[in-house]
């Protein structure tokens, strides 16, 4: 369908898409000033395209024309303006993962307190099943030598580590959430869901600092196959 | 004075109504993304009717006709959608207590904190009194075989064995909240006064982490028999 | 001045300005669903009126002629509805303090857990001491026979053993605050401000359980002598 | 540049500015009520001017020609009103730092509660180490003798021994934080970054109470000087 129309409406498409993510982010409150990233991976004509964030660009004027396109391997082919920084990152989920075709990060007030404390996030509740069985990953840390060169890379390679195609997001440690999912607006969707699961996990241990995961039980596993897999009966 | 009215007409006031409850709900901030739905009880020409939110269908987006009406056993009479999943569960308080006319579900943030930590919310002031005078139970676990076969219909019989009528909602374990009331916008109004209340009082074991509930003190019965009952002299 | 204008139109004005403090408290999210009240004291013509929110109505509909005006005894002089049920409170509280014009109750989240704690605020930092040298008081627990007759009324009482006219607010006991001020706005005002010092002194004793007050301090006296009594300067 | 333009249009436009960066602070929630100030420092024909919010009044309905005109020593060359009462606060930080063209005085929640708790705020993520690599210092408290005689020029010349020029922002002991920067929007938004990192940084410690700071590792270097100093790549 995409082939029926010009390359240069599936590029101002696909700038539209971004920028949209992209806002959607702010809004939501999971970027404060420039603090966040969205990316969506498109084809056309056999090549495939990667569109992101311009790095450090106030989204308050953010413009179509302001969404950066780069080649698989992060060449620029169209921008006035740099990339997002985390870029090589986006790109090393991308390549591992297949059917992901949108890649967010962002600075959430929970989720880096998470990162930050070096903790996976348990899963308490149906809230946290219906999204994945097993906790929200915090990934190792890096090596000098990984922080020295390639940085943003190698936070992807270590993200790899634990990271599951299927569950679509992982808390970096000592720093903040990458997510992904079928499109931008998707993974937007995935880190909204994810803060609200690390909040309501903080609340919970307040509450009980002893409470069990869930993962293991009939109620997560029954929440998680009701939205996931071949008998999924949630939605339309 | 309904039966003045068509069928058709009677269809899309309530329609009308229980998108409106829906929306009140989402723009509450208690159902990001999709989580939530809100459902109202009807009858026409001595039929009951019940209205509900489609499942996984965006706030953003729903209109009027997205609204699914079915029977008292569940059975769509008119819809191009899917009834919200948890329709089971609305369904079983409609059928225990005659006089509730709306059910709520949702994932608030400090009412499923308190779900995930599996205790009851007790009762710590007068806010909580306005409500009930009892703490705001949370259920049983469901055990493997009412998880394995109709979940959400044996969701709502568990929670039955802890819910009184007269007590407008609960905490289902490790899952999250349902409210109830003489409309959908009153099960919502009830949501949002037990959000309230879980934040308080988990606000409150924060400061005082041995506060006693005042649930059986003069202060808390004066407050309840204020609003409720034969001699409250609270409203209009 | 007031005199110099119909009585008519000293009605309609003083309801104006009530009802805009109604929904000044209601928009700063201190009062959710109809739990808060705000009144005003007035004279024309050498008499005492008292201009305050009906019960039990929703804000969002509220109207300039829902305002219930009373006399300083609290007989209805004019109205189709009936006054808020916390009126015999802010009479007590009119009576008491010769120069307070306007008085407010609500129940903001962090205010309402620290009467629920049964805790005064103790004065942490230049944000407590701008408003109060000392704690924000937490009144005594009423009696039965407190309680069982005249419950409203005997709730001022009560408050006023612990209150002083020039600091502009308290905690009733699991219960919430009451504040007062020049008008109905100032006593939002002060409502406002109490609640931003109950969230900083929570979250201050969060980082240091041990931390002191610093009622006593150079620091504090400094702030609130900047702010109130002969020697101010701020402000115009 | 700014030497082409007449003397009255420099002073409009910089009181534009400076109304403009109180209005984002005011918006971002971080000044409740009239609690903070922002000020620029500019110059004109090789006079250097203070342009700074009036003090006491309301942000709702503040207008360009209430901004103060103060020379370098706080002289009042224009103005109607009183410049704020922390004016003499910002003198000694633009005396110290001669790069800095902008500072911020606010109340803003999770920075006084950190202020209130006398503690530095550790560094325990990027988020922390894209702002600054050591802790945000809490200054020591003022003496009598500072407390009685020019009290808001001795709390800056308190807070400069503690403050950094490069690291653009403090608390002050039992008060709160002041900003500064490269223009007055430029404080507000450190503000803003230094309220997120004292919300995560407290909810970290919520989490795990004994975590390390990240001050002194490669991680926080890269972050640090990925955006800051000669080799910075983030932004355009």
């Amino acid at each position: 369908m995409k082939d029926n129309i010009s390359f240069s409406q599936f590029i101002k498409n696909e700038k539209e898409k971004v920028l949209e993510a992209n806002l959607y982010l702010y809004s939501a409150g999971l970027a404060p000033l420039t603090w966040g990233n969205v990316s969506e991976r498109s084809c056309f004509d056999g090549k495939t395209y990667i569109f992101i964030k311009p790095s450090g660009v106030a989204y308050e004027t953010m413009a179509v024309d302001d969404i950066v396109v780069v080649d698989e391997d992060g060449n620029t082919l169209e921008s006035r303006l740099k990339p997002s920084t985390d870029l090589p990152t986006h790109l090393v989920i991308y390549k591992a993962f297949p059917s992901v075709m949108g890649v967010c990060h962002a600075h959430p007030e929970f989720l880096v307190a998470w990162a930050q404390a070096k903790k996976d996030i348990p899963n308490y509740g149906t809230t946290h099943s219906d999204f994945a069985l097993s906790s929200i990953k915090c990934t190792r840390d890096l090596s000098k030598e990984e922080i020295d060169s390639d940085y943003e890379k190698n936070t992807g390679l270590a993200l790899l580590e634990s990271a599951k195609e299927e569950i679509p997001g992982i808390n970096v440690s000592s720093h903040g959430p990458f997510s992904w999912g079928k499109s931008g607006i998707d993974a937007v969707k995935n880190m909204i869901t994810m803060e609200k699961i690390a909040k309501m996990a903080l609340l919970t241990t307040l509450l009980s600092p002893n409470v069990k995961p869930i993962s293991d039980t009939d109620l997560a596993k029954k929440h998680y196959l009701r939205k996931h897999g071949k008998s999924a009966y949630y939605g339309q």
